[in-house]
């Protein structure tokens, strides 16, 4: 499958233009960016970088796609011998995967000959919206299960393969403890767990008889799915029968029982109790059925006893699943000039979509003591930060400001090509795991929390600011001029 | 990528001990189906048939995937081998792709021997649950447009490739007009389309010029993006204007406009009046704006003047996101013995999540005179259903009864594998969009409104309701016996 083809069309006809009229060694800036917040959120967190890389890596046009846009009659024969030699020869920044990020921070910043920089586009957009997403929601659940861990179930209620891959991933990277997920498990070496279903239970004449086979293959392995039909009076009662008969004589242990149904605050304080009467106080309680982070938080709350969660929907498709990342256009070099930039914005009357310009910097300020993060900065990528006093603007209500010192400053972006060249070296899966626990350690609980979070500053600094607020100006000015 | 591997890894576990357990030639009957309507919707369409073909003609484990499972420990080097010659030898039934559906009926029924059966599930629902929500997504908007052609958009939205591609050739054959994305025009033969993005028009120093750079490049094909500083007073007086500079003195017409911001209502008549004051009444105009299936119908109903839509986000990520297909033990042959079938049931406290026990046949009742889908019947496998006169029962509520006469009936399973052998020949794309067509036209419309639609019957047979009520109350009673 050639993933240089999952491109929207609109990408063809522009380049064939921009091309045909001499364009194609102008240099585009364009900026990818969500505009708003995950539903009720504070924090996104970064991902997508390594789909990024492999796309970029193996970027080409087979003999086949050169045949298919022929035959649309649309292209000249310079353009698709354009598009056979088509290699990807520019630089993109971005922040690495595991970061939080938030709304209108260039994520991801191409700066490349402006063919180039269109053709990729629908791809990058493809993975950063299912990376972003993933991440973020199985981190919501990690975190709210506290030290519990997490095991991600989700592969059968993904939107497919290509999903479902990118959220066992993400989930692991973001914290979770194990993926159902065989083929993930594979590819990447991220742990796999996994006992049994209902269905195996049902396909024995009774529980107990399921039970001692499970245990018969795997008797090390032995967490027994208990709610097949009444988790206190068969499930629970089946497990401790099973362990006593069969497990204990030969000298194992019950390792489990998970519950999948019914009130599980009630159901595992009761089984607990069940297995530490049995003296199998050390067989740990797993909980599943669909939770999301409030009912992980209600359920701890009510002192639920649980050792583990089994988690699906909740991170390959949660309630708020539209991250909604864009790609503008944020500045130009003609003919490849890069001395003579010419920044540009996207206006709109909807506020919130109106873009930044410029090719700019990501600024994420940290307290020297505390190593919270207290803001984030876009500036003009030629522009000093001052080191010792920086005062936050709100841009939609600059009566608003919070002057900060002691901070020390991080630039969020990384070079991953520059020239067409790979110069990232990126982190391995676990290496991303600990980045995400470190980053994580850095955000307020503030922002954090999952009611009305504290919002996180982003803001520009005063000489971008008076910048985007010109070409607003000079736009709306070029809007009324009757041509 | 082996999709054979994306498989929950608790189907090799329950698979080791089963095979342990000598009960590899038990045959399962396994039903894939959904609980309830996605929200708020009165129907869904069926898809993912094509998906279902293509991967159980390739399952099969490579010599790493064995090697990946030897290495943890849990499986007997007969099990190993087993899944080293691992193919797919049973039958696969399922409701053909376009087909309207309904929750609870087994849109896919596996009848395998009962290893195979477990390992083949993960990835069904991970196709069935993105095609199921593409197809009735994609069809929502269709039916809103009305006969305005609907041009699907979403790539970029979607979560991850797979997703882009399914949602793509979904929304095709659920009547979109055609696509943006370019890797499905190719592999599929499905129309594609585009014109330009707002950096495109924003690349150049004014939109005059950005205009007239494509119009010189395509001026067969010249639908200018209006938007990007103001519609009325610069968009679309410089279509008119580039129309009458260069697109009429060298022949061609302005083929349209496209609105993808701003009050779209207003808009389009203001710009239909501009375009038949400047004789160009033949121009169309395209609105795109993350439309949903209400916006559609409210812009109709303002008397929006619109010649196409484009729509990507819901289409790929609908608010109604999850479709939520599980996969269910029905029943069991055991040893092989075709002859005594053994019905299975899952029970549960939430009355919704009770399963429909054994093998069971799904007939809609058509009307004979309107061709209108009277309601659906689940029955068991062997069961005569008359053919003069008939009564629905509600599940729910018995007293609720039905009586119709003058219908014909129709099958909605088809055989797909019979024996492991492919008997289907699955439709083509184009066939099945007539399909959709067809299958739609027998639904009521107060099946398919948007606002509360009316419950379209699915009902047991009493022979169905009779052994599933029997089956409920001996489980019941087994839970309460203390082994």
């Amino acid at each position: 499958m050639n993933k240089t083809m999952l491109t929207d069309y609109y990408e063809f006809t522009m380049s064939e233009a921009l091309f045909k009229d001499g364009r194609k060694d102008d240099i585009a800036v364009f900026d990818a960016f969500y505009r708003q917040h995950l539903f009720g959120l504070g924090y996104e967190l970064m991902g997508g970088v390594d789909a990024l890389i492999d796309f970029i890596k193996n970027i080409h046009f087979t003999d086949d796609d050169i045949r298919y846009l022929k035959e649309k009659g649309l292209y000249s024969a310079e353009f698709l011998e354009y598009l056979r030699n088509f290699k990807f020869t520019g630089s993109i920044y971005a922040v690495p995967d595991g970061t939080p990020i938030f709304p209108n921070e260039p994520i991801v910043t191409v700066v490349a000959p402006i063919i180039e920089a269109q053709i990729v586009e629908t791809f990058i957009l493809n993975q950063l919206n299912p990376s972003i997403l993933f991440m973020t929601a199985a981190r919501r659940v990690v975190d709210a299960a506290k030290n519990i861990p997490v095991m991600e179930f989700g592969a059968r209620r993904a939107l497919g393969m290509d999903a479902s891959i990118i959220a066992s991933k993400s989930a692991y990277i973001a914290g979770c403890a194990s993926t159902s997920n065989t083929l993930v498990g594979e590819k990447y070496g991220i742990p796999i767990s996994g006992t049994m279903a209902h269905s195996f239970v049902e396909s024995y004449d009774n529980e107990y008889d399921a039970f001692l086979a499970y245990a018969k293959t795997h008797p090390n392995n032995c967490v027994f799915l208990v709610d097949t039909y009444d988790v206190l009076r068969s499930g629970v009662k089946n497990a401790i029968k099973v362990a006593q008969d069969y497990l204990i004589p030969n000298g194992y242990r019950l390792k489990g029982i998970r519950i999948d149904s019914g009130d599980l605050a009630y159901l595992t304080k009761e089984a607990k109790r069940m297995l530490v009467e049995a003296n199998m106080a050390d067989a740990t309680i797993c909980v599943s059925n669909g939770l999301t982070e409030n009912e992980i938080k209600s359920l701890l709350d009510q002192g639920a006893v649980i050792d583990s969660i089994g988690l699906g929907d909740n991170i390959v498709l949660p309630d708020y699943a539209r991250v909604g990342c864009v790609y503008k256009l944020a500045a130009l070099y003609k003919n490849g000039d890069i001395t003579s930039l010419i920044p540009k914005i996207k206006v709109s009357e909807a506020e919130v979509k109106t873009t930044n310009p410029s090719l700019k910097t990501i600024y994420r300020f940290y307290d020297k003591d505390t190593n919270y993060a207290l803001g984030d900065v876009l500036a003009l990528n030629n522009e000093i930060i001052p080191q010792e006093e920086f005062t936050f603007i709100d841009p939609n209500n600059e009566h608003r400001t919070k002057t900060i010192t002691n901070y020390h400053v991080r630039k969020l972006q990384v070079p991953i090509f520059l020239n067409g060249k790979l110069v990232y070296h990126d982190p391995t899966i676990e290496e991303k795991r600990l980045l995400v626990n470190r980053e994580m350690a850095t955000l307020y609980p503030e922002i954090k929390r999952s009611v009305k979070p504290y919002p996180y500053f982003v803001d520009l600094t005063p000489d971008l600011l008076e910048l985007k607020k010109s070409m607003i100006k000079e736009i709306k000015g070029y809007a009324r001029v009757r041509k």
